[in-house]
């Protein structure tokens, strides 16, 4: 053990299990994780060479052994819990991903959900065998975002009573689904149905696209890989294009929407009722974020632990990183957002379970708050911990740089949730029609439950003073007192937003013109209102936690998260009137004092994350902070070395040099 | 050609040419670029596949062969002038990078200054005619920033007149030095010198690492690739671990310090003579950055031209994406500010070559200004840059992840600089220290020149004052009011951070620790500093601009620039009374005005940059807009397509359903 690190560890002035079983939600779960963490990592069949020295073929082929040998162990030991079946894919996957992760997240979920109980029966069976291996085929080439413009077409011949598939175009081709390039044997089709010669919208087809004998593509089926991307090397994201491919009417899925076999249309009772698995995803991801901050963070404080540059004092030897204000004020406020994004996390996963089971009891009604509020926390979350972990990766110097660290492949596998399941800016603008339209609700005298009740709040509160004419709203060492701050910051954006919403609305050609024009206000809005929740998640849970020790080093990263959050914004809170300009320089002070504060509990607030060595997969973020002579063992194995001499030498080298 | 592409150049107000002139510095430079651009598109050597389909020991080969043909061909077409050798180069090369990088940039500038007369008549034909492949080795796997910690000894034995390298712990080993993993025979090391019993601290020696012959590692030597990294795939950098490797006396770089035959050592005259080569390799990184997001500016722009996504209006086709507000706003500011480094990297690259014209002729006065501005622009414009390009790719959608976008590799070459040469806040505190100097040295009365000459300005003119009870400095649409806050603010942090500073020496233990106390205020006052730099020299080229039309949409962008800056920083311009609360609403205004007057000239902008789509590399940026086609066609090259079913199926996939 580096005795850098042991020392910190002996600084913590609270108990890391305490925490841990905090972050778990329990001391039973806290065992259970690890009961299965250990299975992975004592099993020799999940020892592998790292990703990052193999091709991308190569790497390919490692996803698909590894994805299979877990389905067997998973069967073998009987984990059939979600959660615990989670628990373990996070070790046995690492930071990599599995080409089968669409199979189990999109495909088997929608076979489920929009199955008859007929086609139920046929189908699971086969999904649950891997006999045949699904993906969610919906995004093409030339839409994204905006689904309703997909261009696949599905139209029903009603004399074989099959539907014909076509990509019409270049830019319908499908693009992008996971496991669809070479894994997938069948694929859920998303595509415009058209029968007895009129469209009626998207509707989902289960579509065989290579032969469940020989994995060879079926006629009509043009499938392949999309190329290399940034990051997810091993999955074999995939294009599809369709020629004419015929598929038997009960091929489409009929839970709401059907075609009779003379090809009559009938209409699903409720368009709302495909809404669950997308908020369920978006809520998932911030718990992701949380994860991906967190372990970005392990690394870079460990490493900054055991790292010595520079010189603070002449002639002494060179101080850790750690103790350098700078460096603490890069990775302080991200451990702090890793907090409470996990704590959100938590909440979001809860809240989701709570109101599955309304809906399944066909209560809609907390549906369009939630789905507003994992729209809008989905984009906050993940581009915090985006811009976060670069700040990690780049906190550690050069090694950064190096895939040893884990860094690089963090961000890579993290960037797309910036984008995919609902792309960032246009999640806070939905999150922003639901805030307008609360907004005008509670103008309208209506009384606001919920998150955005807040939005009732008396409007004069929130008029913008003189700073000097009224007193400070805000006591800067008060969690209290800022989340209050928050509050009338988020309120206040919403109002501006909604104002010039309205004024745009007096010149537009059109409402969306409207929208478009006051878009910039609106993002910055629901940023506020996502901001604003964030804090009071956080605030909340510390007023669940007992132990006085733990509750203090959580009120001070808490209260760090929240200045931070104002010393980055302070223009919102001058014009709102929640602050004055003499607390700023107050704020930096204090800023400054809660990082000296917390640095000797940094590595302890990391190590409370409870992240094996194996899940980390980072030299720098070792436990036992052994860095260097690891990094030395890890660099003497990259392919490059496996000769002396690379054959370039032989090949250009020698003759460029006989020439000149 | 894309319609919609087609349009929009079709609706430029002003004259590309014209432009495009102004960037490269007049119409000869620009014939002169296009046309050894030419040599290299038109070559077929330089024809070749995608280095995203190659493994990394394949794209290393292609590397060195791409470098060893470069080498020939400048000959060949006596290609001397280094201008021309970047323009020849910047094309060959695309977004990746040659093996041969440091010979070129630090072995033989290294030579060249700190060589005798006569080593170099031994040492530069070698280097030139790449007989010596040499690079330079200075970072160790635990030193990087701090260099007088570097651990690597050269100890002189009088004996046989030779001095003997060691690396004596693992954290000494030499590590990240370009080329030195497998293509460099010769390593400049940069070690204690120790002679009589004595350390003299760091000095250069030439140390021979590989046979010129054979290319094996010799003796003693330790040689290797680092492993892969996050980019620069085609690079190996290496370690280098030294074990009694004897080199002669004659080796070690004498042109200042010496060693006598006896062990004598010779002081060198003076401690700056190595100041140089750092401030030019600082100065050039600022053009990198305008290169790096003006070729990510027009990707992204390009392509949010010929994408169509989602509904303005309901009915009508999809619009195109850069209509979108929040596009915009993401987009044209970048835009800006890639114009804004260009003319910043401008006035570095002429005030180097002035300045090191003086240099020459021993006049060292102007030096540690242009070192204090180096270091501090190259950090501020790399993270500015750093941040924007991945906000160029994210507004690409989902094919802002593919490789064929180039996005990924853009960002993955160019994150490094935020590292190497200075890491950013290292840079930034550098930078401080001059400014904390120069303000002591104006609050003292003297009258200092330069760039920081607004010190001088009178103190009570930033005192904070309540906003209500003066007038408003700022006229939000005038550029040289806006540069005036901007200086202002510059001021008032500069003042803030050396009154903290003061603060902290009244109970810091040290000088260190009130410096290390004060460095994230010292931090801010640098980067205030370096935002006041870059509008102002924006300013600057605006009047020297004739052509009406030019002016006119380039003062567009400088506004937008400044303003945005404002915005971005409002609490800092609010604390200095430079702003009022009601200003901002104005601001947020204006700032929509300016997107949308610079809309249609938006395309316009970035094809002024000229890039050719071989040096974009980019499927999404392709000038003729034809995005779609081609990213089908590009998918169908990659390597996993080679055959139609992976060879995983048949080792995991059948055994796994057979088990099921």
């Amino acid at each position: 053990m580096n005795p850098d690190i042991s020392r910190e560890r002996e600084n913590a002035s609270f108990n890391l299990e305490i925490l841990t079983n905090i972050l778990d939600g329990g001391a039973e779960k806290t065992r259970r994780r690890r009961e299965i963490e250990s299975l992975v990592i004592s099993d020799p069949d999940f020892q592998h060479e790292d990703l990052n020295f193999l091709s991308r073929s190569e790497r390919y082929d490692a996803a698909v052994r590894k994805s299979a040998q877990m389905i067997l162990k998973l069967r073998e030991y009987g984990i059939s819990d979600p959660e615990e079946i989670y628990s373990y894919k996070s070790v046995a996957k690492g930071v990599y991903q599995e080409p089968f992760g669409v199979h189990y997240v999109m495909f088997i979920p929608t076979l489920n959900s929009q199955c008859t109980t007929e086609q139920r029966k046929k189908w699971i069976p086969l999904a649950e065998s891997f006999h045949i291996l699904g993906t969610y085929a919906q995004t093409e080439l030339g839409h994204g975002t905006h689904i309703r413009a997909l261009e696949t077409t599905a139209t029903y011949d009603p004399s074989t009573q099959e539907f014909v598939l076509n990509s019409p175009t270049i830019s319908s081709i499908k693009w992008w689904p996971g496991g669809l390039g070479k894994t997938s044997n069948h694929a859920i089709v998303l595509a415009q149905l058209y029968t007895q010669g009129k469209c009626h919208g998207l509707h989902a087809f289960i579509t065989p696209i290579r032969s469940m004998k020989t994995h060879m593509p079926l006629p009509g089926v043009v499938v392949g890989d999309i190329g290399p991307k940034f990051g997810f090397d091993e999955v074999d994201n995939g294009y599809l294009k369709l020629e004419n491919v015929r598929i038997p009417r009960e091929n489409m899925l009929m839970k709401y929407a059907k075609v009779e076999p003379d090809g009559t249309y009938v209409k699903p009772p409720s368009d709302k009722l495909t809404y669950g698995t997308m908020v369920f995803i978006r809520s998932m991801i911030v718990g992701e974020s949380a994860r991906a901050l967190s372990k970005s963070c392990t690394i870079a404080i460990r490493y900054s632990a055991v790292r010595h540059q520079s010189e603070l004092r002449p002639g002494e030897p060179e101080p850790q990183i750690l103790d350098y204000q700078t460096q603490q004020y890069k990775l302080f406020p991200l451990l702090a957002t890793a907090y409470a994004f996990h704590f959100v996390g938590q909440y979001m996963s809860k809240t989701y379970h709570r109101i599955s089971g309304d809906i399944n009891q066909g209560d809609f009604s907390e549906l369009p708050e939630l789905h507003a509020l994992s729209a809008g926390l989905k984009a906050f979350t993940t581009w915090a911990t985006n811009a976060g972990i670069e700040v990690c990766r780049m906190s550690c110097g050069g090694h950064g740089y190096s895939r040893c660290s884990s860094l690089p492949d963090i961000y890579v596998t993290f960037t797309p949730t910036c984008t995919y399941e609902g792309e960032n800016t246009v999640m806070m603008l939905q999150t922003a029609r639901y805030l307008v339209k609360s907004y005008k609700q509670a103008r309208a005298g209506q009384q606001l439950t919920g998150i955005v009740s807040y939005l009732n709040e008396p409007q004069n509160r929130i008029q913008p003073h003189s700073v000097s004419s009224r007193p400070t709203v805000v006591s800067i060492n008060d969690l209290a007192s800022l989340l209050e701050a928050y509050k009338f910051r988020a309120l206040k954006l919403v109002e501006m937003a909604a104002k010039n919403l309205q004024a745009e609305l007096q010149h537009s050609k059109s409402n969306e013109d409207a929208w478009n024009n006051s878009s910039i206000d609106l993002v910055r809005a629901s940023d506020a209102h996502c901001h604003y929740v964030v804090v009071k998640l956080f605030a909340a849970k510390l007023s669940e936690i007992g132990d006085t020790a733990v509750h203090s080093v959580l009120s001070t990263l808490a209260l760090l998260y929240a200045l931070h959050g104002v010393a980055q914004n302070t223009g919102d809170f001058l014009q709102a009137g929640l602050l004055s300009v003499p607390q700023l320089t107050q704020i930096s002070q204090r800023l400054k004092d809660l990082l000296s504060e917390l640095r000797p509990n940094a590595v302890a607030l990391v190590d409370a994350f409870d992240y094996r060595d194996e899940m980390l997969g980072s030299v720098l973020g070792r436990y036992d902070g052994n860095v260097y002579e690891h990094m030395f063992e890890w660099a003497k194995r990259s392919p490059l070395n496996h000769t002396e001499v690379h054959e370039s030498y032989h090949k250009y080298l020698k003759p460029l040099q006989s020439k000149l």
